[in-house]
């Protein structure tokens, strides 16, 4: 249908005052009395409504028009007039009104507050809320954000499979994937499952990271990305984590952990000046109903360089401020988000990244350090959610990866082909992972990962 | 690190000529003789090579350079020099070669021909040749032509679920994903597997469509798109089939059959001319080396209107040819490959939409038409490929839905959300699913969807 779009009208009214306009929406909220009544429409393209006027002597249908519930679908002609001395900018004078379709009484959302807890419950709906509608399309926009911003430098967008007949990504647990009839399963001659009958002849999982893939691709076109679903069977029951979350993980070629942090700490200012300049509407409900101080602090980002500082000076300056941690501050123990935060927070009041982890508690395709301790790592510590970025310098040295990978047991014959990479024009790379649901967390102040997935998968939680 | 790239020379020449640049990439081919040499060096920034110039009085490591393998990765420093009586448009003559990493005389991809079935054995190289290059790059253009045509229409994109808890969505096979133990697993007092101790506390698969979702989401925000991972576990060892691929599905309230068919089409033509814009040397390499007629097929396209034809007249159309088909055209019968092929090469010679298929043949979510025999779905037939585009308006009629359920025995309960979306304010729509490996063999001319996915899954395999 041709309709002019309730956007297009807030951002260019002149080209629309006193002329016909033809919406098409659902009624937010209604007032009606005898002789006429006003309708805040929302037609989804826009974060605002459009106040409609409509009068009993105008409309043939007034009757029927004035029973409409909350949430019906209207079609509506009429006059856009400018408001100048009232609360909206303007208001449609409608000359007709036709019902597209019908709501009822009980429609879930009536006109006032409504948990998060409940609208979770009804998540098909939620998205026809303020808190969500901006949520949702702040998530699309940082999704193209990312896209612009990699495509713009010429990086090769890599679609890494989702099913991976390797359980070697080593960053988690797995969701299996099969075919099998679980209620009669195949079996070898010694009892055990035949996955020689499975769909892919082998037992296969979930991918946890694309990154040993995106090595593959980099090796190729130097800079490549890869921005697709990734899985985590971990019981966790937290605001952040989900089973299934999207991750944005660039790999580049001649690249070290500093090229890494440069594009890094250039990504994340691209993606929210992109959301200020392309949301602002959005943004300033989020500032003002979600996280008072969102605004700010993003600006605050935008106007300062990230910090940087090593792990093992990080440890000094968190065991010198004197705090109280729960879990105690030792050279070698993995952070916790009270460390995180507190370094970020507390002591840099800004971005920071955290260079150069014990080799013991980083995954085993790090470059090794000259100090033989720590490896070339980088996690980027943000105010308010912690960890949101992990990278590092990937090792290329075969004999220093083959011996990491002996000293973990970790067999070669399962890495084959990255093993190759480094026989093959192997060259410095680096790379790291965005977790995509943690960037709109951290963009719109919303503190739980389930409000910011359209239907997300946690434990006992698949829901619609 | 700071690297000139590839792409940039060749783009922007006159900047560079006679000024010294830097450059890292790996040797294509190498030719050496006593005194000096010749590398064909590719950076992965641009499908071209650029031609390095290498003497022996220059670099006092002349002797390691030219003992280097194919394959290897080099920084090069050196003068641009432009060569326009030669083949090659400009080189560069080194100054300074560092080897950034060797590679073996047994490096598989040695400058001859490489059949496409040994370079799937080879998955992680082939991103390295001249084909996959050109078809890896041209996917990841085509991609962004995606988000930037919707986007730029003010569509959201929508990340649906890729683990469902539904089984309804009703187009194929699903493989089912699970963290039982399948050699232990969990039974109920009646003997079956109680999926109450899997991770969502009962079954799941993977997502064959997001459509379902993708209305939800429709209802809020009028026009939105899925971009994402779908799975189907048939048994079709096909060239046009594969277990895991990409599909975009947007979705539109307040649409019709026809507004679905003008997007769908708008679309095409964007990517079409999005890839010739920019991709030029990549799509000249596909017609002359893949599909001669390539270039002149998809100007074809842009210069011209889809035709648009109902099934009933298609059927007509088909049995008026003469051509006799393997599978004989009536109407009732789902149109095989061979009745596309045939309309969309033979007769119309041109991409066509096929409207108005009988009910029966189609899924239980499309709408009624007034003949009640037939429902308003649009098939998108090309030449080449056949079926690229499958679409239709949604029945958006309650009553007329859950009559069709009612026919098709399904349970209502299992669609409660989906058909709530019917009672709160359901207005017309539309949407499409286009397969996204399918789209990109059509620009590409590449006939194996094997060759158009990085790391193919299709039965039995789930290689890398």
């Amino acid at each position: 249908m041709d309709l002019t779009t309730v956007k297009s009208i807030y951002r260019n009214t002149a080209a629309y005052a006193n002329k016909e306009v033809t919406l098409g929406g659902w009624i937010r909220t209604m007032r009606v009395s005898k002789n006429f009544g006003f309708i805040e429409l929302n037609d989804g393209s826009f974060f605002k409504n459009i106040q409609i006027v409509f009068e009993a002597e105008k409309l043939a249908n007034y009757e029927e028009i004035s029973k409409q519930n909350v949430g019906a679908a209207l079609i509506i002609k009429g006059l856009l007039v400018e408001t100048p001395e009232a609360k909206q900018p303007f208001e449609v004078k409608a000359t007709q009104i036709d019902v597209e379709g019908t709501s009822t009484p009980d429609y879930p959302l009536q006109k006032k507050r409504h948990s998060v807890e409940f609208l979770r419950e009804i998540a098909y709906l939620r998205p026809r809320t303020n808190l969500f509608s901006a949520t949702f399309r702040v998530r699309s926009l940082i999704a193209m954000a990312i896209h612009e911003f990699f495509q713009g430098k010429g990086f090769v967008y890599a679609h890494t499979p989702i099913i991976t007949g390797s359980d070697c990504e080593g960053a988690g647990e797995m969701f299996r994937v099969t075919t099998l009839d679980l209620e009669n399963l195949p079996r070898t001659a010694d009892g055990k499952v035949d996955y020689s009958k499975d769909f892919f002849g082998k037992e296969t999982n979930l991918t946890v990271s694309g990154q040993l893939s995106a090595e593959t691709f980099a090796m190729a076109f130097r800079n490549i990305y890869t921005f697709g679903p990734t899985f985590r069977a971990e019981n966790s029951n937290t605001t952040r984590h989900a089973a299934e979350f999207w991750m944005i993980e660039p790999e580049m070629a001649f690249a070290d952990l500093n090229d890494n942090m440069e594009i890094a700490e250039e990504m994340l200012k691209y993606i929210i000046q992109y959301v200020l300049d392309n949301a602002p509407e959005e943004m300033e409900f989020f500032n003002s109903f979600v996280d008072k101080g969102l605004l700010d602090r993003l600006h605050n980002i935008l106007d300062n360089e990230f910090g940087r500082v090593t792990y093992t000076e990080a440890v000094e300056l968190l065991k010198k401020s004197g705090h109280t941690f729960e879990y105690p501050v030792e050279w070698g123990i993995d952070l916790q988000t009270e460390h995180e935060r507190y370094l970020t927070e507390q002591i840099y009041k800004k971005p920071v990244f955290v260079t150069d982890y014990p080799v013991e508690i980083k995954a085993f395709y790090m470059r090794l350090n000259d100090d033989k301790k720590t490896v070339a790592a980088m996690d980027l510590l943000v105010p308010g959610v912690g960890e949101i970025i992990g990278g590092s310098q990937r090792e290329e040295r075969l004999d220093v990866l083959e011996n990491r990978m002996n000293e973990l047991g970790l067999k070669k014959e399962d890495y084959w082909w990255y093993l190759d990479l480094r026989k093959y024009g192997g060259t410095r790379h680096a790379g790291f992972g965005l977790g995509f649901e943690r960037a709109v967390m951290y963009l719109t102040g919303v503190g739980n990962i389930r409000d910011v997935l359209p239907y997300p998968r946690t434990v006992n939680n698949a829901e619609f």
